[in-house]
């Protein structure tokens, strides 16, 4: 290993120089405001109107003049007219409040000219369905929520690359905008290589068709769209360079991102990285990464669009989809910033780092539980291709190079991804 | 107020009440395993296979048989010749192997009969593509997978009511299994009704129609799909019995859970609420709730189908959909333990609860934030329509009966909702 230590890029640089050989794509759309949930907004959104449009009540009850009420006592109670008109929803009234007067109005409504504040149903007396009965003084503006209370025109409300959440689709729609421009989200041609890959799992049960069947396309996949992606099957691939090569030059026509998985190891042939050799334009960016697992990932570039080359077996291809995948998704999907969820959690298990390994970056997968208001992330260690490692873990913790040891009681962030680490779990439960 | 007070429910009684007369549905359906993202598993999973299913490697090497290479060292290298048949992923190896020789394969490779270690790549010198030289003694069992040492054939793997994610996907791809029973969807009718609504937003703009745009039917449509129902939008209903009662009707036959939006309210006439009466079997369980904000929430049942009855401004709909929505959701979708994702945070301001609500549960609507490992929840306090609260915030506190106060510094849980709290925001990160 030592005579190919320098061979190895770190994460970072690998990462680094992928970006320098790329373009990220920024195409936009627009789109129904009540379709664009998680969406990346394209621009700043400046409130066109005011919310309310208009003054309007909060409570079910009648809008009043107050100062008809300044002297009112349980004493001296004094009565309002209850007016023929009352508040619909949406309309401004037409009545001009006069003195003296009640108006029924219901919350939301909008307040009548020259009334200014607002009695509640339950602090009140109606007399022979004619009369409103008020024992206190109120105050100006009681229970009013005047025109542009909660936004005023003009104010910056929404922030450009925001992910759009159903408050912000809400507020975009109170705000009179049907359609928001987003950006588009990007495709993502994945590519499983392999003669033995088969998806017939029925077929090949008991290893009946001698095949293994491909998991780990669909895993990326489900993976690409929880991220917001839009995954595109390529379907499993023989290790056959035309092939390859035609299904690469295809994915590269159409799609923004390529992700091959498995045909790159330290021992056989890398039929991927030799295609990607073979291609007019095409830019090896890194062959092997200091990254483990995963150290055969690759990176590439053809006609500035990335290749992410990631090992076949279970851990390695998730670990290059954390590291290289995931920020690249959430930057082509038009967010700048690369934000990841996590959680602190309190180490249960001590955790040293592979022999050989110290200056690579760790992917170490943990068991997160919620215990008593805290999180404990438990270590689990295991083969490359272990299943049951993966399917005892619902998420990860990086650790970067050099740094060797993780001591029972350390607090580490723990990554959350969505579709792995599944937030709503009864594993995230104390 | 006082005066009704008795005939408020608690959340919890109502619910209880509710769950009483209402039957909670059942329903199967087969789905292909790499579909089954997010989806309630029916039954255990047992499997009845070993993974892997022969001694395979997990590295790319030589299969080796150890007691060749007993005495090897670096004055003595031991020499084994490459024999002429090499490992290909997923078949088993018909060669047998002979003392002296070397066997070419592959991480993830199966281990030919009579072999019982494995050699690195790295640790070897090829000589004339035809000897393998070997340094040092190897252990039996090096770097071999054995047969069941992944996943062993019997072993319960999975649990029913587990929510898939995309490595119990690959496990049961990996155990053979197609097609995987889970708990069908439930299907939510979601009827927001008003006369002033419309779901016109370019012609209402500037209130120009007059009338109000239906937000909450949308918000709560989405909220529905991000718990995993399927919401079925009845479309804006006019205040009108009959109307409200055939698409009640509709609804009850075609679908497991009926939402309301408006038309509820301690002002007006309860339409939604007359509507209920007048249906044959119905059962009103609770007209008002022990809920801020929320508290014309309500509760009923029909031919054992729950109707949650929600009140029009965005706190009281949302609020009643926290408590009553989500866990009946949770419930309808397969899961009998109603589970919450929540984080930790402490409180950077205090909380105080409203006058005459000290016994109802209060639901405060917090903007939570990581920052140097912590979460910090700030609560944010507005009117019951306001849009800008519900920006704001991303997360809620739900405080208990007879709690009036959360202080700062307090560490309050703080629930996280898909499509409302969104954990890859920005607003998530440090």
């Amino acid at each position: 290993m030592k005579k190919n230590s320098d061979l190895y890029f770190t994460v970072d640089r690998a990462f680094k120089i992928l970006l320098e050989n790329i373009t990220v794509p920024k195409r936009i759309e627009l789109v129904p405001v009540f379709e664009s949930l998680g969406r990346i907004l394209k621009d700043d959104v400046i409130a066109q109107e005011n919310i309310p449009i208009h003054n309007s009540s909060h409570m079910d009850g009648y809008a009043i003049k107050s100062t008809d009420v300044t002297i009112a006592s349980k004493k001296n109670p004094v009565l309002l007219k209850i007016s023929h008109s009352e508040s619909i929803l949406g309309n401004l009234p037409h009545h001009i409040m006069k003195k003296g007067e009640a108006f029924r109005i219901q919350t939301g409504g909008y307040m009548p000219l020259k009334s200014d504040a607002v009695i509640p149903i339950e602090n009140i007396k109606i007399i022979n369905n004619d009369l409103v009965e008020i024992v206190k003084p109120i105050e100006k503006g009681s229970f009013v929520y005047s025109a542009g209370s909660d936004i005023k025109k003009g104010k910056k409300v929404l922030s450009k690359e925001l992910a759009i959440r159903v408050q912000h689709m809400g507020l975009l729609a109170s705000l009179g905008i049907s359609k928001i421009s987003v950006f588009k989200k990007p495709l993502v041609s994945i590519i499983p290589t392999g003669n033995e890959l088969t998806n017939d799992i029925e077929r090949n049960k008991g290893n009946k068709e001698k095949k293994v069947v491909n998991i780990n396309g669909h895993i990326i996949s489900s993976l690409v769209s929880g991220l917001g992606g839009i995954s595109i099957d390529m379907g499993v691939t023989p290790d056959d360079v035309d092939i390859l090569k035609r299904k690469m030059n295809h994915a590269l026509k159409t799609t923004d991102l390529i992700i091959t998985i498995g045909g790159t190891s330290a021992g056989k042939q890398d039929i991927v990285k030799s295609t990607i050799d073979s291609m007019a334009s095409s830019r090896i960016i890194a062959h092997k990464i200091k990254l483990d697992r995963g150290r055969v990932t690759g990176l590439a570039a053809v006609n500035k669009k990335p290749i992410l080359i990631m090992p076949g077996p279970i851990q390695g291809t998730l670990n290059a989809f954390f590291v290289f995948a995931r920020p690249l998704i959430s930057l082509f999907s038009g967010q700048t910033t690369i934000n990841v969820f996590t959680v602190s959690a309190i180490m249960v298990e001590d955790w040293t780092c592979r022999k050989k390994f110290h200056d690579f970056r760790k992917i170490v997968y943990v068991n997160l539980i919620k215990f008593k208001d805290k999180f404990y992330a438990n270590p689990i260690i295991g083969e490359t291709q272990s299943m049951s490692l993966i399917v005892d873990t619902n998420g990860y913790v990086i650790v970067h190079e050099n740094v060797t040891n993780l001591f029972k009681g350390d607090v580490v962030q723990v990554n959350i991804l969505p579709g792995y680490s599944y937030v709503n779990d009864i594993q995230f439960m104390g």
